[in-house]
């Protein structure tokens, strides 16, 4: 039992199968850096609240960080009958400073440490993962800008509806990634409060001055209600849930990679060293990468859903049913960051086809919008021009022909409006620069976006 | 096919099947409000762009506002026939007005127009949930001040662990929901923008003003990008996903009343015209609300998934089975609704009893962890506390007493460190007010919580 | 409270809002036959055991049936201020026939009524869906058949893999249904059964001949347990999960139906009856009814997530959470049945365009596999002849040729074991007949496989 | 390249990201026995087609055994340089055999290699998971049998509602886990088919005697559509369900020993052995296992919703994303092995606290239902007896009395059927046993239910 932090009051052992069912060492070993971090912290805080001589608190210190550095260098062994990683950190400094070492736990609960512990990690994590994001972000822009006026076919219901510019359709996607950064920061401002002094439940009784222990872990506050900060898990599911949107926005970008790598759409190639083959036929060449990604979004959005159930109707405050949050944000974590990661590196090696991205755009009557726009601006209704489109599409498809290919004596015997004009009006770059309007596909609006992102890009 | 926005190509009618399979008017018709307010703004917006001469936008406007009042008035009747709200209330608006009405839909597609709908669907739901929520605290605040030094146990794994106020148990709730109301905020900040503009996918090729037609419609800001526009839902997602935090923060605290109201626990009456009986047995006294509310968190989580599921992997821009956001949209904003708005109701048939709840303070040595950091004070460490602690425990259990039952003499046997202080020490009311930590239970931190919560609900 | 069931020790009325709140008569109306249908056995069982006399019997059974018929008849209005189906119709049977009518509730509670009725909703519902879905079935082996021989490309990571038939291909979803409606045969079983006799929890006192009454209502048995009887729903689970499943089906041919109407794949034309077109752009023409059931998908997997939700850690026995229920069922059934129906019909509206098929077998080396096995089968190992046709598509790829333009020195000078009757193994047609084993695409099989689906079908 | 089964026609090498990232080793080597034991089959079935002579079938056989025993033995070191476990076993196998090994692959392709394995470790595991599940029935047929009479309240809406048998209670579950069981059987049947033979997608062209291969490997048949049968993964989707409405049913009975032991219910108290304590508060004793069985609900939940949505909407055939399905199964397997096997080991260590069990039946007018019922026998509707009895509560609280305090005149004040065999007919013990109709708490029933219990459990 003495390795326990708990067994006072116990007459006997525990069962070693409960001791093994209960442990969380086998994955919350991983927060080993933010418990240290927190413990050293806390350990200033009682020196300044008197509750631990300062010539201790040095002493306590130095072990904990002799600790770290052998954690760091592969040099602890951890020992996965210890029950959690606070355990062991606590053990493995007794050891070191003897009953000194007995003081760090004084006036705090495992409740209020892991729930600062998590926090530590998501905020380390949160920044990562926003460094990975501004990256993948980066890379669209590039793209972007390296193919700024190529033309492909706009989709809506994946039927070819308008001509937009390949930069535009990528800028798409920064955008996506730009709220869910956003996402990310409001979370991060919310995880990044100290939940510590409130113990086990209802505060500590040892004076500690928690704003200055907040300014000493770089936290941006410290939490109100002793009883909620030691049951509030919202940051976590607030992180799943934001890492979820992210990647779904992924399997979106994902979905179009697969359709353009077919050899039905054949708009990109992606180079071998990004793609794998098959064990049985030689010819394929897998968008493997692609694929794996939209298959990983089932995976987080399990994870949001196995912490928001792990909460439903638990009473205040701690139960030990939250134990379960720790390997749904590890495994979430690892996902977004991988992902992230060589998605960035996959967009590199994407070579866009410009001559079958073109040739999609002319076939399809991509510029029928544009026809009825032309008609409206001559003096028609929309509803009536969309009417008369919708004809001039019918004899062009019975033709076997695209509207250029019909002469203008055709052309103005579905209305008289329609003058010799109209060719310049439905060239593919027409339409495009007709859409010079905030957001629109026109080329100047996307020079300006991509000039906006690239400001947003170096904060 | 006349009443179809669509129907020019197209050779032959829609099956009947397909129509009604496809129409969504059975449920988007709630969104009429919006409908017209924002083809209103689009009008002015037409007008100003020189689209529309200024007396036909009076005229579109006052048929439009005409209408609105027939709705309003129940005098419109709604066509299960129509396709969609947009289609109905465009006809009804040319059915007025003849040719001139035709010219609303210039440059605007319904992948824009329900997009912005739904936006401004959702701006008025956030704001008319966060003033329930607003009240749902406010009512938490009241019960809390009530009963501002009643004792209830606090518990950990649902066993009790020290005393604590009651109006801190509330107050912890209280927390809760003004995250709740935080993120709200946040995801209105992200909803109140204007899509209008964006056209189909590609922006209009009409020169509106995206800024004018912002501020018309109050809202804060334009989308960037015209594809992703269009194909957004992130707004929706967040709106339940923080409505499921929520919804999930309510199922706890039913937990607890339900918990309360039990024969066993005995802690709160609710008033008869809050309860059910059953059917068959005649004593039945039934916390129905709270057990609905929770039951309904799933309800919450459900949508969350659908709307998570429909987004899945679907390539750029607008596709159908985004059709499929509306009625999680409306379900959610009901259920949330309703839910704070009968519980803020519940809470005030609430009556604690005070003597049953300060029974089960004195009852099950809440105060053991008082009785330890006295020990630290007095010289010992926490560690070691904490075991002599545990076997006056194990004293106590065997002599079927409490704490307060044992003498001195008996007490100082397991450390001379005990001296006859140790009485008024562990007293609930001296434990509770040796938390007196920002975010504890003592009664001067309880009574600034509230004074702050007072102050932040006056905003 | 005359109009409630249970109103005897309550000292006030419920609150209007509670009424409001608690009341499931606006959705579970829906449950009317089968509500009547289970008293009017319930009725014949109490004559049987001696509670009710015979006449009586009579008496009560007329009254019941007369109240179905004026529901069927659209004669019944339905009063929202009832709190639900089971007391709406009481009170009507009271209204028609008096002091004999409250009889009927004897000895039975809404708990185990509740049940029951749910259990003959989805009982009725399952049977009605596995009609649909058989027709759905019998709509692909109608397809099969008509395009027997039809070749198109099979694919794996939506790359072009290896020539299939087209009915082959339709088959595989044959196979799906087939295990959906064994899942759903099976879910039957487990809900055909008779809850009745559990009254609120315990079991009735009035000795019903709970056999006799399962006979009566046709179930297959009754339940073991009345504890569990009164709190199940694992059939409701089970029934929103197998429905999950067949959306998830649907879900991938919606897809594969997206992708063949693409002006990319141009494998289909959907007829203009089911497809729609854009209120802005005129030449489009969208697979609106596949999207739209693919998004529903997300709907089913959401009302899976709501009631497991809802179940999550509720103690025996009913709690009011469990009135949650009835919406995900009803909704799930209706998503169900109208998807399948409309799908069915869609499938008659599909026209495949043979020579694109064939075409796109032609193209990408789809027969290398094949080629390979040629070098197997003369005497190579399959690891080394994947890397020689490797080669051999290296080669085909920088010329820009497929396999057949490649004379026959070419070809051996990969391989000397390559002769002239390699063209012939790799014309598609012996690739699809190579493949004649059980389960394969060889033609021989298929027609066998739609056989043996024929003759399931006539069961 | 030369470790990959798929290099041939690829120009570079796949960059170490990419390797890194598509890599299942790390968690399918946990399917080493099922490779290995699906290779020995296949290798057998194609000596039997002629394409390995027999006694190379005996060369690769003896080598796949021996790697077997190293792996067993602990002396094989996994390379998570490899792709998968696929590729792994195979380049051992080469390694011990050379070119021989090449042949194991023919006519063989990971899309079905895969689909065996998951297939055959499934099938191993449910019959593990019916092991454990059947051992949990065991315990609680043996609690129940030892506590047969022991009366405990049974509750509605966690109200006491009426007298039940401790025994009856927990046969409750015994049901619940009767239906898990059955389910998982169906699950097998579906999950024990042959899909080898079906190689990529479209069968293999090596005349493989597949049935015979099913025999081999004691599978029950073979799949009917090599599409299907290589993309088809709703036995692990149907596995992971059945194992969420099993923790479904764990989490109820973890949330009722929760109640049960906390200090207000006081019904149990948990072995010291099976309970943790606080590092706080030393009076605390945990009920942590239950706590985190009902929690890791959660992550079953989250892993079906995981699989549903790596499935939804993805074309046929074999896609990336499906290499998704793995980590869900294993981590299914594993949380419901040690939920079940913790469980059972912690019921034998519940003491039952029979004399607070008996005291709560007797305070609540538990048995309300039955003085009504007395009332009916005697000649009155059972809605009259209900409010009847309802009047006399309102009068018993009044005087704070339970039914058994007032006397005949009392009762009689309120109906003149009451007699003085009244208060007989009101024991807890007469109430239970009014209830023998099947499925009741009658004692004879609940005898009858544990004997056929311990039948069903013999087989």
């Amino acid at each position: 039992m003495k390795e326990k932090l708990w067994g006072g009051r116990f007459k006997s052992f525990t069962d070693k199968n409960v001791d093994e069912f209960n442990a969380s060492i086998g994955f919350d070993k991983r927060l080993w850096r933010e418990d240290i971090e927190g413990s050293l912290g806390y350990c200033r805080a009682l020196g300044k609240a008197g509750i631990i001589s300062e010539d201790k608190v040095e002493v306590i210190s130095d072990a904990l960080k002799e600790i770290y550095r052998e954690i760091e260098k592969g040099d602890f062994s951890f020992d996965e009958g210890m029950e959690d990683i606070h355990t062991h950190i606590e053990k493995a400094l007794i050891d070191k400073v003897g009953d000194i070492g007995e003081t760090i736990h004084t006036g705090r609960s495992r409740n209020d440490q892991v729930a600062l512990d998590t926090r530590l990690f998501l905020r380390a994590s949160i920044i990562e993962i926003d460094r990975v994001a501004r990256e993948f972000q980066l890379s669209l822009v590039e793209v972007a800008e390296k193919h700024l006026d190529w033309i492909i076919p706009g989709y809506t219901h994946l039927q070819r509806a308008q001509p937009v510019l390949l930069s535009h359709h990528l800028l798409a996607y920064y955008e996506m990634l730009k709220r869910d950064r956003q996402r990310y920061e409001e979370v991060l401002q919310r995880t990044n409060i100290l939940p510590l002094g409130s113990a086990a439940l209802a505060g500590t009784t040892f004076g500690l001055d928690r704003e200055f222990l907040s300014r000493e872990l770089k936290m941006d506050g410290i939490t109100s209600n002793s009883m909620d900060a030691v049951s509030d898990r919202d940051f976590v599911a607030e992180f799943i849930f934001t890492s979820a949107l992210l990647m779904m926005h992924l399997s979106r970008l994902c979905e179009e990679l697969i359709l353009w790598s077919t050899e039905e759409f054949n708009f990109i190639e992606i180079s071998d060293s990004f793609a794998t083959g098959s064990s049985i036929m030689p010819q394929k060449k897998n968008p493997d990468i692609p694929e794996l990604i939209r298959g990983k979004t089932g995976r987080i959005y399990g994870n949001l859903i196995s912490v928001l159930t792990m909460m439903k109707g638990i009473p205040l405050t701690y139960n030990k049913d939250m134990q379960e949050d720790k390997e749904p944000i590890f495994d979430t974590v690892d996902t977004v960051k991988n992902s992230l990661g060589i998605f960035t590196l996959l967009l590199k090696e994407i070579q866009f086809k410009r001559n079958n991205l073109y040739g999609a755009v002319e076939k399809g009557y991509l510029v029928a919008t544009d026809l009825a726009d032309y008609l409206v601006r001559k003096g028609m209704t929309f509803r009536k021009a969309h009417y008369v489109v919708g004809d001039i599409i019918l004899a062009a498809q019975k033709k076997g022909v695209e509207f250029n290919d019909m002469n203008l004596n055709e052309m103005k015997s579905f209305s008289a409006l329609i003058e010799d004009d109209i060719y310049e009006a439905i060239k593919p770059f027409s339409c495009i620069n007709n859409r010079n309007i905030p957001g629109g596909t026109g080329i100047e609006m996307v020079k300006a976006a991509l000039n906006k992102a690239r400001e947003d890009l170096k904060l």
